[in-house]
């Protein structure tokens, strides 16, 4: 492994997260609090730490498969770490566990808290909390590749570990630009959410949070009843289809901005999408229909619900915890699915979902023709054998790690649901789970050793299990 | 497809159905039991049917895949609905729903049962649901192909659609001596057992019923106490040694038994299933100590629960409802772990298991040593990519009858641990599940939809879903 590359990269992104983390500070600034000093501290310890990773630039630049993995899981981990630190010296989040599941939530956009009450956090926090949805949605490295020149030429190989999905195309030729037009049609998207948000009497500092965590489908709330709290169809309305919209492939997004709509017409994971969405959303109105006092009541409802957990980001206009269990088991599948590849959501994501069938189907057809074996085909291209083994490799690590968790979880001794329910929506990087860490409980009161795990749970799921996973793994530490 | 052969062969199958119910016939004249005339009713009643079926001997008599699976398919659920009459005949179990999935319950060896009380069941009906464990065990076609010479040569593909685990071995190059084989071995261990219990004090009736129920890893009991109610360690030691047995390959016990000790100690699939045990109960041991006076107390419970519930028997001597949660978790995962493949247990089966493990390990691999692309070995033999894609597709469709059977037992609006339980104990064919559904309860309180569910749930679990799940597909049918 070319270590000293490794090194120098990490370096880079510490740094890069100093810079960003000016921004509370200048929060915390604008509105006089103490807690900027925290900030400020921080990001100049880790603007240190990060010149001294980086003191020496490599002279062999490549990064390959391995480096790329290494550089995700170690930098994305470091990143978590730090940056809780400010939670901790402010003293608003004294507990490491705490502050390191609280910021590792904010990264991978899962959106579950430890905190039982908003109300006494400072602005620059509420910010910082949120900022890290932004940031760690569409990616950090994505962001520093975008933005900062690094390796040469093979930056591709970071970008592979970090972003969401199985196949992972490239926009135009350079990475770089690539990186690039992804970030600007975020910023964009983002900006236009907060406008409207505000358009429908959003306080300002309220609609760039929620667009923060909406555009990352992180969940981070700002005070302790959420969305809830604003008590509007439009703006329910509006966050419903920010969050549908920021579920979906962002090359779609980018080939429908530049006039290209057959692909996007012809998408096969959009399609299942929306349709999986549709359907879930259907069955869920008719089922809770007799809570509400109108059937336009309980779609507004279940559309908000079934878009925030499919898409992951886990905001809550309903306590969904209170549904006949029906609703509730489509929500927690909901939860598994996930959004779309190249989405900044979470989960199994649609694609996998449809091609994991369509090999399945593809054995069972196997019986009853046995002549014939045809390719696998998905979006109109053949699927190599290669990229259905690495799925498959996927599906069964994203179990272990599921059942590991469970029997750790476990030990709290509290009921199936709420455990089976907190893995599955930090696997997801969802945000709430059900009973005890429903829309209105929260992670507080669970183990150290349980945060811990939760943390490192989130990390696999939002990495996608192998860059977390191999370290792990001895030989990846050793060669 | 062989239309002519697949009708042939059912008949001759259901021929041997009605065989078999002359034996509780024959239990109720001895108890002097009117139910023993509702036996002899059904038992010329499928004669005639079977007898119709089979009239015309085809001229074409070759099986292929597609017709093997088909015959299993068919002839377990019409063997299943047939097999129910009786009950409703005699009254025993008036609905239809109910003894339907008595009775698929028994011949796919899961032992959940509808019904609340036992002390007032005919010893013909007793007799017969644990004789249909003992026969699902092993295999109604198995049985059928070991002493009916049915087609010609071809008969390995109705074995294989029948047995489970990945891969099938022969022992010996002709399939109906491997049939013979097996069940001469079955019946031989079956015998020891009923001996053993007898010599620990228990009845002769009752130990031959538990016997059955061991044998073919089912778990009906003969009393709502169970084996518990006869409270002897002696008892609950032979069970469990024997449940432990009935979960090894066949195969290795019939090496073990010419004396061919050497691939008996290498088989990594033994290795894993007795490491799991032995992990298993040791954490349990531990974790449950505190409710038990002594840690041999919590050491007998625990085995006993490790190996029934991996084994899929699911005989119960503890209610672990009251046990804490990790042991719980524990439990509910070994339903899924299952037992060895060629056993007559239930669940995924070890070898599944560590096959999906050491390819998704090598695809880890790959990352690290992007070069060496080594092939995948399991039991000292290369794994054809078919077969790991074959696994594959069955884990995804594993899966996907899962979620289903979750989605409409959700129906229910029960609490979420007894309906993922109830799934889990009747895909794995285990028995008792969690909560209402646990050691003390039944499943006499659900709806018809989610009894017929659980039994077509129960079915495609035995038969490793390909068989049932062809059943729906159209072309299937036509072809």
């Amino acid at each position: 492994m070319n270590k000293k590359m490794v090194l120098f990269t990490i370096g880079k992104l510490l740094k890069v997260e100093s810079i960003l983390l000016l921004l509370p500070c200048l929060v915390g600034l604008i509105f006089s609090e103490k807690e900027a000093v925290s900030y400020a501290i921080v990001a100049v310890f880790v603007f240190i730490i990060g010149t001294l990773f980086s003191w020496k630039k490599p002279k062999n630049r490549n990064i390959y498969a391995k480096e790329g993995f290494f550089i995700v899981g170690v930098s994305w981990a470091l990143l978590s770490l730090f940056g809780g630190f400010p939670f901790m010296l402010s003293g608003e989040i004294p507990s490491f566990a705490d502050a390191f599941f609280e910021t590792v939530s904010g990264f991978t956009t899962t959106g579950s808290s430890i905190l039982s009450t908003l109300s006494n956090m400072s602005h620059a926090s509420l910010f910082w909390r949120s900022f890290t949805h932004w940031i760690g949605g569409m990616g950090i490295l994505v962001f520093t590749v975008a933005f900062i020149p690094i390796a040469s030429g093979r930056t591709m190989h970071i970008l592979k570990a970090e972003m969401p999905g199985p196949i992972i195309g490239k926009l135009v030729s350079k990475v770089h630009v690539t990186a690039r037009i992804l970030y600007v049609i975020y910023t964009v998207l983002t900006l236009v959410q907060i406008i409207l948000l505000i358009l429908g009497g959003m306080p300002v500092f309220d609609s760039i949070l929620n667009s923060f965590a909406t555009a990352g489908t992180g969940g981070f709330s700002m005070s302790n009843v959420g969305i809830a709290g604003y008590n509007s169809a439009y703006i329910d309305a509006v966050i419903t289809v920010f969050m549908i919209l920021f579920g979906i492939n962002f090359n779609l997004i980018y080939f429908f901005l530049i006039g290209k709509i057959l692909p996007v017409l012809k998408s096969e994971e959009l399609r299942g999408y929306l349709g999986i969405i549709a359907v879930s959303t259907i069955l869920i109105t008719i089922n809770i229909s007799s809570q509400y006092s109108s059937y336009l009541k309980a779609f507004r409802y279940a559309v908000f619900q079934v878009a925030s957990i499919i898409t992951t980001t886990g905001f809550t206009t309903a306590n969904y915890d209170l549904w006949p269990m029906f609703s509730q088991v489509i929500l927690l599948l909901l939860m598994f699915v996930g959004a779309c590849a190249g989405s900044t959501g979470g989960g199994i994501k649609v694609s996998r979902i449809q091609m994991l069938f369509k090999h399945a189907i593809q054995e069972l057809k196997r019986i009853v023709h046995s002549r014939s074996v045809t390719s696998l085909e998905y979006e109109g291209e053949t699927i190599a054998p290669k990229t259905i083994g690495n799925i498959h490799a996927y599906l069964v690590l994203y179990l272990l790690v599921f059942v590991g968790s469970l029997l750790i979880l476990s030990l709290e001794n509290i009921d199936f649901q709420t455990i089976f329910s907190a893995v599955a929506t930090c696997i997801n990087n969802v945000g709430p789970g059900f009973k005890a860490i429903g829309p209105t409980g929260n992670f507080g009161f669970l183990s150290d050793l349980s945060k811990l795990t939760l943390s490192l749970v989130m990390l696999a799921g939002r990495l996608e299990m192998f860059p977390i996973l191999l370290l792990f793994s001895k030989s990846f530490w050793k060669t």
